[in-house]
Formats: structure tokens, C-alpha cells, sequence
């Protein structure tokens, strides 16, 4: 219940000095452009859009698993193949938009890249990614069961489908992995931070995982670009594959795209807090203890936990 | 901008071979169907849904916490009642839809449950849930004020309740431990969820916690399905209270429900990224230090913290 | 497909005893406000709201970077200009609204502060935050440089904006910063917690945060509010700058506002998961290794990394 | 702009005696329900929904002309199919709920009705009205070319379906009068108000429109429920086929459904204006001129007009 | 699915000249500010919103008839008056802000006017509407009784209130009526065109209309300001009580406000297309034939019909 | 309140039989598509949509009257430009994704007509439609003012602007005559649309008119493609400017485009319900009398009424 001025003083109209606020900023985007060396005249520069690409993966998740993630009046029978079809088809199209868009900006400087070139390009990823999609469902089954299979809290599977945020986080990798691998890393990236924004789960698309894999809880993991993880694994909230450091290029500049994240074989369990650095391997059926800090690789069958000397217990008194 | 295409190739309708995909798409559902044994003529289907439930909860803080998380114009007197009464109204009626969706899907098995025990128990289950309302207003406050005397930053309590991620995690809990507890365990899953993806806190809603509960900061921690917590507990961000070990049947299968989280009893402290696991208690009064790992029982009065010895200070050189 | 149950039985109305309901919530909010000495005839009582402040820090992001933040479909010359003024305007505007929310608030107590006063306050603060805008682009073009340079994984400093979560949370804090620091405390904090719900990232306003600074991950990340971080300064997820110990006063409360949190010198790196705590220094130039957990103040150029020997390795066989 | 009051009156939270005129407003009602015979205890009460029965003509709207009224991204091919057959299905079931609400209300005091048979009665309804779709697709079609012959200003068909509101009201009577003939007539009344409300044409759903039928301009125009109209009619603005007197019945209530308004036959032309009313007959191939008021049978190929002598010139001067 | 310009031409900021346009525009609007002497620094302009109205006004109906324009999901008993009492509190709150808009705008050259004038005015307003609203209520329930004893097409009275455009333009008229006669024109002229772009009835907010008033169809019909209509009157779609000349003062300027439309007395029914011209009186009883042209009074049960000579037939053949 | 239905009947997927409902559906299609030669591999077919156009035009009349249809918040000074411009550069992007669309749909049978060609023209039309708009507005400012002058009812000019339809139309439609001018029809038809809707004024887009122009009430207005209208005419009204014949071409089918409307020239008063048919003059300074139907031309200062004789006043008594 507001009641308004009923007159402002006669300054109003430059109460915030907005021509010169404007001017500044203009300036420091023409200084920040100059740096980067970003001439006005490169003009449409239209980038991918996390909120189409929200869209996009919404509509997959409904078309993947319809009569869980698709709309509620949904039922069995011929109309789940009509939704199907056309949430995937709308998806696609929408896709394909945002292919268009990446693929023009990383063209943008290179004059042999013209038009026809995009449009030829583009549709074949989608394409490709479409017929990738039946598979993904498969995987997608089996990381379900591994869930249900792995957690005593779990009810049954469609609570896992549901509720569980490793499941949002994996459909999501599975995903934007196909379209890192596809060519346009820029949309995996932004499917990468939806998940990672929903489930606090960071898994870089690059990461390779196999089937069967589970992640309970989720909060604080993270998995970089060339993770390798086997079949059947599992992991606890706050893992970490990670790298140890970072190689510098003759010229001092980052060396980009190495492998520099663990190896995790099959049959692996990383509990909770457990950070393994660097291009090690985890041999398969390992289990790595909570609070783990592993920077070397271990053989296959090795259990690992951390030592117990390291509580003091100070019992009946004494500050912190 | 976009210029359209004025032209598509002749093969344009089947750019994504969209009946292919969906058949396909159908396939790995029919798998997957007769994996899990769902004939398809199981029907109705519908899932408790996590949109609904994040409207009946918002709702339910409203008419919680009228004039803080009520609508913005909302004022002291009659009009506060109406408005409690009125969003109330909507928020149960909309909770007794979901709550027939959760117990229609348990039973979709069990030829004994007609429609007419399911209404009668899920009017029972509004009804109780409504009838425990008043009682968990009374307990956030007490947790409301417990944030206030234990965070130095806090300004006032209103401040509180409306920007503290633990303060919405605990409100989530509290609802949701009670349709935990009335037997809708999978509305009180994704109520659960809906504060994890917001917080970063995952309580699980089986928790059972006393008054005056304060998490501060909160990300990352994770409180199992069987923890008990008493009066007066505080809780820094990533702590884990966990299972130490799934105990397995006989026949090789998880064995689901039992006993296997921390007792925190009263008046304890849990500092930053430490972790509990197993059915061990923590005496009334202890005090638990930042990153300890603890998987044993300590007496009341305890306090725990890690050796400072695992630090190497390598001053003036060296890589890591 | 629901089929609506035809008749009702005849207590319908009374399904939940709403009136008992209101009246006990009723009754709770009274006894709540007795103790917290708030009478009833205080009136006005609206609160800033989040939901305006989320729209307000939109706008301000595509205000200050409009070609990658802005709509969609803006094209650099005289059009980006029109864009950033008119939301600017827009965006200012309404949070004078909210400026004015919070003194209001804050001064409800206080006989000496009239609507005046609080429209004179307000105004100066907005003016004040709106000059400070271009400055704050100039700032977040070294973090966004920064990060470019600290990231092997990243393409492109467009992909730094659209994607970062800790681009996200250095906008959203380098605003909250402002806000606080011009005096309205609590529309920083609402700032601050939007971005620590979709990033996990956990920034008080109140802390001071030189130039090019990066988080990366960021998932945990917990920064306190005397924190002092210098230029240059690079952190991993789940690293905390917090306090060790809260001061207490002469009569037992809190000591709100003394400097409790470390002080980060230039050129620090603090990896994933080191816990540093109390009003310590980080000398210039030092690295901290993942998982350290530090409570003493350490010289420039200091290398830390935590004990290799904490972890057990127990090859092929035991229990965990 | 607004600078919210600082401290309202005292009396504020009674500024408008909120519970006073609620309890008026409920005697209001009670006197209303006491009046109509309506006892409280009646139970559910709800109404279709005019919000529900919009969603529900868009999408059998876009079901009928997917290319023209569908989503703008659509193509021919395969995805059409997918839009037509999932756009229907989701219509469809929205529409049983709605079938549903009608006739439990119809049968609200009918012991004999139970919910099965209402269950069975509406599934029925709408099988027959889905069935009936492609067949008022092919009569559509006919009255699109109609219109296209029939107006010197319609440069294609495309422009008849995206524009006339003729168009628009003809869709919507084809759907209203199958409803209408199935048995449910409010949600008849409703479509065709909708209709009504958009255009400012008003066809009650009753009304028997033949194939070819075509409406320019269109406002007020006005066809009652016994209406009879033959094929290849054309009607322009102000039209009206209403009654010429009701009749009473021995008890002097109104006899209702009794044939009153006007047979026109085929390939018949009305000018805008025209006021023909009572059960009469037009023949066929007459045209009636604009403004005519006509209150008995013409036989076939009369052409009427107004007599020219009605209007005085005064050339030159003179008020009116 | 468009495939974007990859390189605009280089003069593409400039496509529209936009900086010329934006000042033509603004040269545009300080032109018609000199010719309607409001000069620049008369600050704060705000107007009342249409769209606000909108709001106020479907709440203010779910209020008064809460078991059919109230919300879907309602139920008869304690929760109606819940819902009624915060609707109302809602729409009232909301409608005290746009009465101020109106007053202060009203008001902006009066020196005397101060904002606690305004204020005070304001409040008394909502308040004696607010107290009006049963009494509304009342007279609305005869319009619909009246509705369905006049239209033999009516099945039931909740048919005329779901569904009648008549009904959903006596109800804004009723509500704008009093706005109007409580000293807000401006939004109860809003409030009148609301009613008028649905229903195609534009009824002056100023006219005075009896109990048991029912306008049939509607579409085109026409009430001015000063109207007077009793109690029982029926109208048809395109009615018009109008004014038949201007009276102008002595400086040549349109005299505002003087009567100078139709008294139609008691139980009057005027059928469709009639036309009644300046202050003229239909004595009670009366009925006015279809598309009659009246300009002059007539005593209490006339039977008013036009001639039936004006309509040539032309049998068998003739162009029209 | 809806109790799900626990088990459909066993054929629930095939309730309505959607596959043969899809295939007649698609069988209807085809017919049509052979009907009118479209063959199915003419591609993308994409519509000008008219939830753009609505948005476009919303934007446009708050770009001409920024102050009255503009955002509320908004304030006079450099704000007013910045909203000014950033609102018109966004609406003028939409509108030529809309014009590449007619055009694009209008030469789709065209080969010479690539899509190079379609750019630049659209870019052409929107470039010219942008330079009117200076032009627009102050035309439509006479229009404001002589809705003031001629108005009894009228208070201010601002409440013209807000409330009446009259306004509404003409914005619309010169807007839409622009449109028409610069080659893009059916946008301007769809705009036309929009306002014939929304106030039952129907103007078609080709209809030339002077300035000062006013229609009040407007509901029923009928004015034809080739109509032309002088300066400071005023309608009533259902008044209608229409074609008394069509010509039909040496093959049978309409003659299109050619002059069949009347010419109006300055100054002339058309009362309500006056119907104007086919190509004649109304001299300047004319006045046409309410209900008057004219088919010939009438010299300047002509005055016209409608006889008087025409109704039957039965005093005292008969039935209609």
C-alpha cells in the first residue's frame, strides 16, 4: 500500500545521471572490446541460450521417459507415441537453432565457414544426436537400477526417476556429453551448469562414464573434462576427479585439453568427500574411503581409507 | 534476426528420421516395462507431481509465516486470518490430490485397496497433517531464534527467515518429515528434494530433529534417513551425518530401513565438513571440530578436533 | 483424468477444521510476537522481496553486459545503448523501492526518522550504487579474464559469462558488496543468497574481494563477512575463509561485526576443500593445497599442502 | 515510484470493516441459496471452466489447421502427424474432465445417476465428438472457400484462416453444435460465447449451419438457437435470425426449445443489418437487402429490399 | 527454424536510424506538451492501470459469487468466507492504489491538495466501496433471476453467470457505477471499456440502472451517461439510449454533464436495434419494437413498433 | 477436488481412437492440399503470427505515447528516450522477422525471388515504417483532440488515450495502413484484426483517413478497403462504410481491389447505425442522420435524416 510522491523535486528526471551512467558503461565495453580485440563491425553476435536450452532438455527428459518425466495426464497407449514425437520433434528444431548459434559464433572470424556450411553442419549434428537418443535411454535404464540397487533408502524406481538428483544430473551428462562429442561444446556446457545448478553435481560434459552409474546425495562432486569412469560405479556427495595441476605451454599459456583427470575403472565405490587428483588410475573394484586425498593409482581390488590417528578427542573439557 | 530458409531439401520432413526415433524410443520402454514386469495394462499411472508440490509448500510458508513470507501487502488484522485461512484451503485441497496420486501408485498392486479406503486415508493423512501445522510454526520459531543468538552476521530475525538457506531447509524438513511420518514417504521425498536443489542441504525427511535447530551456510550437508537429532543441535556447512555400511540379506538385497545413522544428542556442535557415520551417538554438550571424521560413539561433553599435525608447511618454494 | 467424486460426505466443509487451524496459527504468531516485543498496532510491516531483487539483479546483468547477458536479439551501435537505459532506469527504480523497504524497516523504531529523511536516504544510496555500475564492469572484466587464464577447460571468455557459476556469483557479490556497504544490509544479504542457491557459492557481502579474482567449481565455497581477499586470487570449490571462534559479550550475547575471517593476500591459490579459519594471513603469493585445514597465519610465498600420510592403503582384500 | 506510508492509523487493520462485509456477503449468498432451494449440504458444486474450454478449442484448433493455427515452427512430414495425434489426445482428455464437471452437475439431484454411469456416459460423448473431428474438418474447408469467393478483399485462404473472425466463429460453432447435440449444452454455450466475445458474433450452439457458410465483418451479428441455415449461405454484419415472441407456457414460465427462429435455405444472401425474425422461411437463392426487418416467409429467389423513401435529405442547411 | 544472417551489411546498427526516430518522436511529444501547456517538470505522471483494474475487478467478482467465478477447486463452508475475506482485502488494497493515481492525477495543478488530502479522500473511498459490495451483491442476484425468466434458451441461473455477456456487463457496470458515483470517473470508465471490449455492450459507468436488468445478446448496444433505467427493464443486442444533440456554451464549447439521455421507466423491454435519442421518457410498461427510431417520449404502456411498409419485396427476380 | 479413477477399463490407450482420428485428420489435410495444388513438398510454410503482432503493436503504442502506454514506472526525461528507443528497436527486429514471412510466403511459387532479395526488401519496409512513426503520432494527436472537442463525456485527453476504443482503433489502424502501403497486407490485416476484436471496430487496413479523425462507441463500425475519409470526420457507432456490389471479372470472379467504398469528405458527422454503401461522395461539412441508408452521392453541406413516418405508435395497448 504504497502512496506516491506526488511531486519530485525538480531534479527528478536525472535523479541517477543516467546519460552519464550510460556513456561509462558504453566506454568500458569498447575498452574491454579493444582488449579483446573485438571490432564493432564483427556485428550479429548472437550467442546459445541457457534458457532455450532449459527448454530443450525438459522437453528430452519428457520425451525419454514420458510417463514419468512427461506431462501428468499422460497414459499409456498410442498418445504416448504422439507425444513423444512431437516433444522430440520440437525439441530438435529448437536445437538445431541453438547448434546454428555456436557454430556461427566459433565461425565468426573464419571466411571459408559461409553459410550453407553452417546449415549442412548443423543438421547433421542434430541428426546424429537424435539417432543417439534410443541408446541414451538404455544407459539411462540401467543407472536407474544401479540407484535402486545401491541406496537402502530408495522405494522403487520410479522414486529414483523422480526425486533423486543423481538421476537429474546423469540424464543431463549423458546428454551434453553426446553433444561434446558432437562438436558444439558450448551447449554441453550450459546443459552441464543446469544440472550443476539444480543438483550442486559438477561434471564437466568431456567426462566419459559408463553404464550403470550411480551418485547418491551429489552435493559438491566433481568430475573434470577427461574423467574416464567405468561401468558400475558409484560416488558420494563431494567426490572429486580432479586435476593435480595444470601444464603451461611453451609461451606460458595454459596447455588446454589434456588428459589430466583419474581414470576410474569398473566396480568402483568413492565415498563421500573423497578427492582423487590428477591422470591416476583406480583399478577396478576398488573401494576409496571418505575424505580419501589420492594423487597416485592404485591397482585393482584396493581398499582405501584414511588413518584414524587423526581426531583428538578431548573428552570433559578444553576450548576448541 | 533470423533470415528463414526459403527453401528446405525435399528431405526436409525427415530431417531426424522422427519415426524411427520414436520407435525406438519405444522400444527401450517396452525393455525396460517387461525388466521391471509393468504389463501395459497397469493403466493409470500418475506420479505425485513436483511442480504441485513446490506450490502446496510455498502455500504452506505463507500461511506459516503470514507477514514475512505471505504476499508482500499483506497487513496485520482480519485480513491476515483470511488470508491464512484461504491459502490453507488451497494448499490441503491441492495436497489431498497429491497425496491420492502417492497412495493410488503404492497400491496399484494390491487388489484389497478400493478408491473408497484410499479417499478415507488420504483425508485422514490431510487432516493430521493440517491438525500438526500450529505445532510446527511453534518449533521454527524456536529453530528462527536459534539462528539469530548462534550466527554473529544476523541482524535481526526477520532477516532470518527470509534470506537463510538453513531456515527454508529446516521449514522443507519439518513439513516433510511429517508426510514422512503419516505415510506418504514419496511426497516427502520431493519436498525434501525441492530444499536440497535450493540449498544445497539434504536432509533426508526420516530425520528426526529436535527444537531450536540452526545450519549456517549449509551447502553440502547431508542428514541420513535414520538420524536422530536432539534439542538445540547447530550445524556448519557439509557435515555429514552417514551410514557407515548397508547391512545385506540374506538373499543378497539391501536391507532397507534400519537403524544406521548418528543420535545427536542435545546441545551439540558440528563444525564444517565433519562426518559422522554409523549408528554411533555424540553425547549431549560435545562439540565436533571442522573436517573430523568420526565413526565411533563419544561421551557428553566431548570435544573433537582434528591433529594439527597433517599440515606440511613448505614455506618459500617447492610445487605442491 | 480425474473423475470427481460426486458427493461429498456431509461434514465436507470441516475436512481439515480450518477455523481451529487459523485460530492456533493465529495464536502462535501472537505468542511469537510477544516475545519478540512487536505489538500489534506497528501497521506496515512490508519486507524487501526476493522476487524483486532477482529481477533487479537481471536486469543490472544485462545492463552491464548486454551483448551476452541483454536479450537475445540486441545488436551492438545506438540500439545497445537504448537497451542499457532504459534498464538501468528500470532496474533503479525498483530498487529504490526496495531501498526504501528496508530503511523503512530498519527505522521503524526510531521517532526521529521521518518518511523524509528515508526518501532522502533512499535516493542518495540508489544514485550512489548507480555510479559506482561502470567501475563494477571494469572489475568483472578482470575476474572474467582471469578465469579465461585459470581454466584449462575454457574456450572462450564469452563462455566464462554465459556459463561460470563463479562468473554468476562475483557479479551477484560485486553488487551485494555495494548495497552493503552503502547501508542496506539486508537487501545485500537477499543478493548474496540468490547466488549462493544457483551457484552453492557462499559469499557474504560484507567481504572485500580485490580484482581477477576466480573461482572455479565453487560448489561449498564459504566466505565470511570480514574476509579481506586481495588481487589475482584464485579459489576451488568447497573452500572455506570462515571463523574459528565467536567472540562473546560482557553480557553473553554475540559480538556482531568484529573482524573474525582471514585476510587473503595478492596472488593466493586455495584449492579444493582447504579450510582456513579466524583472522589469519595468507601471505602474498602462498598456495594451499586441497583439503588443508589452516588456523594460523602463514608468510608470502608459502606452499601448503597437507600430510600424504593419512591415507591407509590397504591392497586386494578388508573391509573398510 | 511510490514511498510507502511509514506508519498507517491505528485503526488500520480494520480500514475497510473486512469482517463485516464478509459476513454480509455471506447472508447475501445464503439468502440467494435459500431463494433458489439450494441447502448447503449439497457438496461439490464445481462448474466447467471457460479457462479450461479456451485451451481446449486452441488446441483442437491447431489439431484441425496444424500448419495455420498450429506452433509456428511446424513442418509437413511426420511431425505433423505427432502434433495432430498428441495436441488431440491432451484436448481431448482435458475435455472428458470438463464433459464430467456438466453432468454432474446436471444430475446433482438425480438418485439415480452414480458416477459410474456419468463416467461411461461421458467417455461415450467424447469418443463421439473425436470422431467427428476429420468430417468438420472437410465442412471448414468448404466454408474457407466460401469465404475466399465470397470477399473482393481476400487476397488468399491462408489470410481467411489466420484472420477473419468469421473464420474463427464458424471453427468455434462447429465444435459448440457438436457438443451441443452430444448433451452437453453449457459447455456448448460457453465455446460459443467465447466465440462471441472475440468477434462480436453470436451463433447459439444450437443453430443448424449448413456447408459453405460464410460471415464478413460479422460484428453483432446474432442467430438463435432454432436456426435452421442451408448451404452456400453468406451473412454480413448486424444480422440477426432471432425470435419474433416467446411463448408462455399455462403456468406463464417461458416454453423453452420450441422451434422460433428463422429456416434459411440454401445459397440465400443477408445484407448487413438485416432483422429477420419468428419461425419463418427465406427461401432458397433470396437475397435480403441491408437493414431489411422481415417477419414472415419469402419464397425462393426473392430478392428484398428496403424502401429508398425512408431518409430526407435537406440540402443546405437546417439542424437535424 | 531460421537460419540467421551470419555477417550483417556494416551499416546494420543504423538499420532504422534509430537515434533519429527516438528524437522526431521525442520532438513529437514536447510538441503536443506546449499545445496542451503541461511543461516538462511536472514530475510524476503515473495513470491508473487498465491492467490493475482488470485484476480488481476478477477478484471482486470471485468475491461476490465465490461458488462460480471464484476459484475451481472452492468449497461451500468455512473456507469460502476465508477466500472471500483475503480476495476482498486483496482487490481493495490494490483499488486504494489506483485511486490515488486517479485523485493525485486529478489534483496535480491544485496547490491546496496535499498528499494527505489525497490519502484521506482515498481511504473513505475504497471504504464506502467496499461497504456497498452486499448490497451489490443483492441487486446482481436480481439480474440474474431476471435473465432467466426473460431468455427461453436459459437451462439455469448458474448458466447466465458462467456464461452470459449481459451478466458479465451488468457486474462491471454495478462496480463502476459506483466508482463513478464515489468520485473516480476515470476508473470507473476503465472498468466500463473492460466489459465493453468483451461484450461488445457499452454501457457510460455514469447511467442509473434499476433492479432486474437484463440485456439480452448484447453485442453494439449503447447507454449514456445520464440514462435513468427502473427497475425490470429488458434490452436486446444494439439498443441504443443516446443523445441527440450537444448543447454548446456561450464560448462555443461543449456543455459536460447535462442530461441529456433516455428515461426509460419500470418494465420496459426494447427490442434489438432500436434507437432512443436525448431526454426523452418510455413510460413504464412500454414496449419498443425492434430497429425503432424514437426521439421523443411516450406515455407509460406503449406498444411501439416500426412501420411495416419499408420493405419492398421483389419477387422472382431484380438486381438489389 | 478429483478422485483419480483407480484402473481404466482395460481399452483406456484407445478411448478415442487416436490413430484413426490422426489419419482422417491427415487424409482431410491432403484432400485440401490437393484442392488447392499445394504439394507437400513446398517445405516451410511459416505464418505471420498474430501473438507477435499483438506484442509488436503493444510495444509500438508505447514507444508513440510512452508517458500513457508506456510501463508505469516510467518518468519524464532521459528515461523516456531510453524507453523510447531500447522498445522501438525491439519491436521493429519483430516486426521484420514478420515481414520476411509474408514475403517470404507471398513469392514462395516465385523463382526469381531468392531469399537475398526478401532481405533486402524487408529491411526496406521496416526501414520506411520506422520513419513514419513521427508522422503517426502527430496525426494521432489530432485524432486525441477531436475526440476531446466532441465528446461530452470525455474529462480529459489523457482519458481518451487510456480508456476509449475509438483510440484503440485508430492506432491500430494507422499503424496497419502503413503496413498495407508498404506492401505487407496480411500483417496489416492481422493488425486490423486485433483492434476489430478488441473494440468491434472494423477498419480494413486499405481504408485512407484524414486526420482529426473520431469514432465513439464504435461497435459495428464497418469500413471498406477503398473507403477514403477526409479531415475531422466523426462516426458513430454501427456505422457503416460498405461496397453495394461486387464486380465480377469476364471469368466469373471477383473483381479485386477496384474503388466499390464511399468517399467521405472533410468535416462530416455519420451518426449511429447510418449505413453508407458503394463508391459516392458525401460532400464536405456533411451531416448523415442516425440509421440513414445512403447509395448515392450528396452534395457538400448536405443534411440527412431518416424520415420520421416510420414507426406505429401504439399507445394503450395490442401485442407487438
Amino acid at each position: 500500500m504504497n502512496a506516491p510522491l506526488r511531486r519530485l523535486p525538480d531534479a527528478a528526471p536525472s535523479l541517477w545521471k543516467l546519460d552519464d551512467i550510460v556513456r561509462d558503461l558504453r566506454l568500458a565495453r569498447e575498452q574491454w572490446r579493444a582488449a579483446q580485440h573485438r571490432p564493432l563491425e564483427s556485428g550479429c553476435r548472437e550467442f546459445p541460450s541457457r534458457e532455450a536450452l532449459r527448454e530443450i532438455v525438459d522437453k528430452l527428459c519428457g520425451a525419454l521417459f514420458p510417463m514419468r518425466l512427461g506431462p501428468p495426464d499422460l497414459q499409456q497407449g498410442p498418445g504416448e507415441d504422439f507425444y513423444v514425437g512431437h516433444t522430440l520433434d520440437s525439441a530438435l528444431r529448437s536445437l538445431l537453432d541453438q547448434v546454428r548459434l555456436e557454430l556461427t559464433h566459433v565461425s565468426r572470424h573464419d571466411p571459408e565457414v559461409d553459410a550453407a556450411t553452417i546449415e549442412t553442419d548443423a543438421v547433421a549434428i542434430v541428426r546424429q544426436f537424435a539417432a543417439a537418443l534410443p541408446g541414451i535411454r538404455i544407459v539411462l535404464d540401467s543407472d536407474v537400477e544401479a540407484a535402486y540397487r545401491g541406496d537402502p533408502a530408495a522405494r522403487s524406481v520410479d522414486e529414483i526417476v523422480l526425486c533423486y538428483p543423481g538421476t537429474l544430473a546423469i540424464i543431463h551428462h549423458r546428454l551434453a556429453h553426446r553433444l561434446y562429442r558432437l562438436g558444439v561444446p558450448l551447449l554441453a556446457r550450459i546443459v552441464a551448469e543446469l544440472a550443476h545448478s539444480a543438483t550442486g553435481i559438477d561434471i564437466h560434459p568431456g567426462a566419459r562414464i559408463g553404464k550403470s552409474f550411480f551418485i547418491d546425495h551429489g552435493t559438491g562432486v566433481v568430475i573434470g573434462e577427461t574423467a574416464v569412469i567405468g561401468d558400475r560405479v558409484r560416488l558420494y556427495q563431494a567426490v572429486t576427479l580432479g586435476a593435480k595441476r595444470f601444464n603451461v605451454d611453451a609461451d606460458g599459456s595454459l596447455e588446454k585439453g589434456a588428459p589430466r583427470h583419474p581414470i576410474v575403472e569398473d566396480d568402483v565405490v568413492i565415498y563421500a568427500g573423497a578427492t582423487i587428483l590428477g591422470r591416476v588410475t583406480i583399478g577396478h573394484g576398488s573401494s576409496i574411503g571418505g575424505n580419501v586425498w589420492l594423487t597416485h593409482s592404485i591397482p585393482p581390488g584396493s581398499f582405501l581409507t584414511q588413518a584414524v590417528s587423526r581426531n583428538e578427542v578431548l573428552e570433559g573439557g578444553g576450548g576448541i
